[in-house]
């Protein structure tokens, strides 16, 4: 009798991509960390709060890696939020030991403000995560993100109402060098609870997961299963698979972008406003975002409506001055030209 | 003392798109159709169902046509789906006739199944409305979709889960020749009801759309409401202006695949697999549904798992047998090429 239909998904899920880190490693052994070279067996961590995906998680990575002759490792991040979080990431790395995973890291870290609680806490996350993969040169780390995390995801990304970009959710495969891995992005949350549950693995439950103070929180518990109820229940699939189209259609059109950037510019660099115009809006205006980037115009400032302000500059001009955008960047019409500079 | 806001607000809008009708009309007078002719002023419609938002539509566009040479008149459809839809056409006919419009027309309908009842009301809809335009030459035809009804659209088109295009909602201007025009894209459902309040218009709620057996209904009273919980007031502008970008985003990916397709075929007019691999996947993929469609496919009956496995033929090649498609369209790889056509 094989494995609870649960435990089955979770392990082929993760079996699958040590299979991808094993093929790119055979076919571009230059390309990989130094810890997928032949010298010693690579090694793969699993990020785990204790909560049930990661958890369930870890026990895939502990089951399917010793077959591929990869070692499994963990870490855990203590946010230091609560009161206590540091005996609960002990116990983490007690549970993740009791897995057969070696080495198990428990790192502190301290979260800042910047961005929001969430982005804070996301942002000091990684940051501890990297320096703990490149501590171990670990070839990859994975990370329990559910389709659940991504529906989510991608209706925060709606709210913004910023573009097909931010309604690409979160990446398979990301990080410098493709370090992050997210091998359940296809599997429901439900699953992977199932699974710990059938494996007796304890779990623990974020109270941040359920604390309406929280955007993700509130969607999660309110505001999806809201939509779920007008909708139907292929909801989340919907807006998982949304997250995958929308990114290949980003990167389609940031790739046309790059290189229509190249030939709408003059002798001199300067962006001709006749050659952009003639560019489809939705290229035109990824052009213009780069280049209010490369001027110094910080990403993340710039929104939708700043570019689509710099756009009237070529769609519908009527001699507007000169338009201030983040970063100091600043963006006005000479001439023919379209002038984006530090002011 | 100018009038309220929220009049000055519809107005505004429906004065920008008679503007832009007569700009047309202007600019290209062969391609506009008859009524714009010099001959006799041009005729603009509204598409009116008694409810707040086309009354609105209605009175700001008696206002405003005058006053820019144009003749306004109206058409109500019903479409014999509740008892005394005869009575309630009637009664929305003389309040189109006491605000000056003329023409009016009512309409009745037979509404099949097709697709589902929201969607066969639609189609005897327009198909009426078409009729109705062209007895009377009409240059356009105004609707009252709101901001607020793009947001739904867009969630509708989210819940597919079928990529950009169903995320791009309604078209400011659409149908033939660009007959289809709504002015209230950018105004909330919530102006156009103080407009008629103020201006002591009656209205009409239509019972249909408080009923929860309805998708839409369920998403306006339910969904929406659940979603601006969690994320915030700017849910509906995030959601309009999604729809805005993800169009621009498929028309310009759309044109992509349009001019690639001429280079992916060989001399016989076969797709060459390796050339369609080389295509980026956001293009290589509609590139194959242009392909499927071309063939004979239906392109309602057409979603992304299909093109998805006709993609694995070129992105995943293992020997697969023949994929079937709707319309009996069916796809194969033979010898470095792809096969797609009716089986």
């Amino acid at each position: 009798m094989g494995p609870h239909p649960a435990v089955a998904a979770i392990r082929l899920a993760v079996r699958r991509v040590l299979h991808d880190l094993l093929t790119e490693h055979h076919r571009a052994p230059a390309a990989v960390p130094h810890a997928l070279s032949h010298e010693s067996p690579p090694l793969v961590l699993v990020a785990c709060s204790g909560g049930a995906d990661s958890m369930a998680l870890a026990s895939a990575l502990a089951f399917e890696s010793p077959k591929l002759g990869i070692r499994a490792g963990g870490v855990t991040v203590d946010h230091g939020l609560q009161p206590g979080s540091d005996l609960r990431a002990a116990e983490v790395v007690q549970r993740l030991r009791e897995l057969g995973l070696d080495p198990v890291d428990s790192v502190a870290v301290s979260v800042g403000r910047a961005g929001g609680p969430e982005a804070a806490a996301r942002d000091a996350r990684y940051a501890a995560l990297d320096t703990v993969a490149e501590r171990h040169g670990a070839a990859a780390v994975l990370l329990g993100h559910t389709r659940d995390d991504q529906a989510e995801t991608v209706l925060l990304g709606l709210a913004r109402g910023s573009g097909i970009r931010s309604l690409s959710g979160m990446a398979a495969v990301s990080g410098a060098g493709g370090r992050y891995r997210r091998p359940f992005l296809g599997l429901d949350r439900q699953t992977a609870r199932k699974a710990c549950m059938v494996q007796s693995l304890p779990v623990w439950d974020d109270p941040h997961n359920a604390d309406p103070a929280y955007t993700r929180s509130r969607l999660r518990h309110e505001g999806l299963p809201a939509l779920e109820k007008a909708l139907g229940k292929g909801v989340v699939e919907a807006l998982a698979r949304t997250a995958q189209l929308s990114r290949d259609d980003a990167d389609a059109l940031d790739s046309w972008a790059a290189q229509a950037e190249t030939t709408v510019r003059d002798a001199a660099g300067l962006l001709e406003c006749a050659k952009l115009y003639a560019l489809p809006p939705a290229v035109r205006r990824r052009v213009l975002r780069r280049a209010a980037i490369a001027a110094g115009a910080p990403a993340g400032s710039l929104f939708a409506r700043h570019i689509e302000e710099v756009d009237r500059l070529i769609t519908g001009w009527r001699g507007q001055g000169a338009i201030n955008l983040p970063g100091k960047v600043v963006a006005q019409r000479q001439g023919g030209r379209l002038v984006i500079r530090q002011g």
